[in-house]
Order: structure tokens, then C-alpha cells, then sequence
């Protein structure tokens, strides 16, 4: 059984921003040797997002927009009363999700045929870090 | 360590429909031959979901007017841009979740009194597939 | 390759509680021998939701709020007809999550500087469980 670690940092040019990662994911896959098992991917900030959908720009758009309909941004969160002004941004990355988890098969991200992993920033401008965690067998 | 991979076709009468597969994902870890580990279980279409909850056909039918409160059909996502029709779908799936990840203990689903695996469609009426991948030790 | 489990219990005093068990889950790892490999915490309960975000109480307010105003309370749900009263607490938990998978690197919970393991409860003041999977190697 092999077991395998990697950290991918991103620094997203906007607050808010949807960013493929897909390949860099892959690459850590093939760096680890596994063939046949599992790759866990997670964001390792709270206020913000690993998950999968379509590399299509308008969705995209659509997600951020919905998103901000949903937990918009505005300044009467109890959590504002520390300080931070960033609650929405727990909330997005809530509905979003923490994480994926991807089969691995013969090598290979086991994908249908649009999958695509995207990491999903609501604060950014600032250094964050994505963990890969792949287990299974060479 | 063995590690064990199926895949679960499905093609809904409704193009939005939830769909029990609890007994085909457990059939799928008895082929496996795993006693102890995890069974990743992924909608492989990004306008589906996998997700545990109860079998209940009232709950199974609040779901489903929840979801389209929550991310209507409507015609002004930017998505439909490209010819597309299904935004809303997109974001059902999002609220509803890819994948689960079960615990499998002494040959079964490790799970509480009314867990149950479905497929959630939010555009079917087409063949799709769902991905199961067991590992663990027999 | 190890495979370990474990189970929390949790009672919660209120209805809809959030509850940090983020060391019940490293005490867990720590008794599995996992140096390297990952954790699957999930919620037993369909009422109820395991997910990781911020220690902070404000913040737990926050998203109480929050998933009243996404998934209130309310008598016309469906699931209502079979005599329950808690169709809510279906759909709360399932914004929420039912699981995480964290990774374990060197015998740690491999966190970024802020996360924390929580026990959503939805429908509580009564023995609830939460599985705790582990497995890789030691």
C-alpha cells in the first residue's frame, strides 16, 4: 500500500474566484505511483471550496452569482463581531463543499465525461494551500 | 489490500428523479471481497448527485421542491449561453453533493438505523453512471 | 495496511446543537496506529451532519441562522404525512454534509491552521452516534 502527500498554493487574483486544478492534481497522482486507489483533495482554509463540476465560464458566473443569492455578503453576522468580515465566505464554501474524493483506476482520475476539480476561493488575494492525499496500490 | 472498481448504470424515466441504490452498491462490496474499509460511491455526470438520507417518498418529493427553490429552472443563466438548458441542475447537484464515502465493517455498510445510497437525477431521461470504489482488506 | 473503528456518541441538550469533536476524533487515530492514510467521520444519523469550519461561537450562530432561513421549520412537508416533524432537519443536514475525509500525515489530523471537526445536530436530546473509520498504514 502506498500513501502519498502533496500540497498544491494558490493565490487568486480576486476575492472571490473559481479556479481549475485539475491537472495539478493529476500530476500528483502520477507522482505518488498509485494505480488502482483513491486521491482525497481539500481546501485547508474554511472559507473556501474543493469540488467538481464543468470548466465552462458562464457556469462558472452562475455559481458565484447563486452563491452570493444564497449567503450574501453583508455585515450582520454574530461572527463580524470578532473582527472578521468574511462570514459569507463560510457559508459559500459550506454549499460548495470542503472536498472531493476521486477513484483512481488504471493510473487515471477516473472521471465521467465532463468532471473537472476546482478549488473555490470567497477571501482570497492571500496565500492558501489545497491537501492531495492519495492511498492504494502501485 | 485489494481495491475493487464498478460501475452502476442508471437512466431515470423523469429528467428529475431520486433513485434508491443502496442494494447495488452493497452488491458491488460482496463482489469486492473487502471486510473492512471504505467504498467511495461518485456520480460520474455533473448535473447528478449521490447522497444518503431516509426512504421516505414524502421526504423524497420535499426534496425535490426544495431543490427548485433553492435553484430554479429558469432561462438567464449565463450557461445557457452555449446552447445549454440545465444551470439549474448544476446547482441542484451542488446543494445535494457528488459522492459519499461509506464505511464497510465486517462485510457490510456501516450504517445507522435508516441510511440508504441514492442517486439523485437533475437531468436524466439518459443513460448516466454512478462509479463505486471499494478498498480495504479482505 | 490497518483498518480501524470507532464510534462517538453524542446527546445533544438542545435541539439543534453544534459540537466540536475534533478530539474525540484525533483520540480515535491515536488508538488506530495510522501514521500515514486517511479518516472517514460521518454522522449515523440522517438528521445530523459531521463538517469541518471554524471554532468560533458567533459563527455557530451564524449557521444556525442560516439554515433556518435555507431549510425553516414548517408544517406543509410531505415527510409530515407519515407523522414525523422533522422534514428541516433532513434538509439542514444535507446543506451541512453527512461526512468528512481528512487526511492523517505523520500521525496528525493534516489541518490547515483553523479547521475543526463538528457534529451538526438537527433533531437532537437523544443518543445519536458518529462513525469513525481509519485507515492506512502504521
Amino acid at each position: 500500500m502506498k500513501v502519498f502527500t502533496d500540497y498544491i498554493f494558490i493565490n487568486t487574483k480576486k476575492q472571490k474566484e473559481i479556479v481549475n486544478i485539475t491537472d495539478r492534481v493529476f500530476e500528483a497522482v502520477k507522482k505518488s505511483g498509485v494505480k488502482e486507489g483513491m486521491v482525497l483533495v481539500n481546501a485547508m482554509h474554511i472559507t473556501a471550496s474543493v469540488f467538481i463540476n464543468d470548466e465552462e465560464s458562464g457556469l462558472k458566473e452562475d455559481f458565484l452569482k447563486w452563491l452570493e443569492e444564497l449567503a450574501p455578503v453583508k455585515p450582520d453576522y454574530k461572527h463580524h463581531l470578532t473582527g472578521e468580515d468574511n462570514a459569507d465566505a463560510h457559508l459559500k464554501r459550506t454549499i460548495m463543499g470542503r472536498e472531493v474524493v476521486v477513484a483512481i483506476t488504471k493510473g487515471q482520475l477516473d472521471f465521467g465525461p465532463w468532471e473537472q476539480i476546482f478549488y473555490g476561493e470567497f477571501d482570497g488575494m492571500r496565500r492558501k494551500r489545497v491537501l492531495v492525499k492519495v492511498i492504494g496500490i502501485g
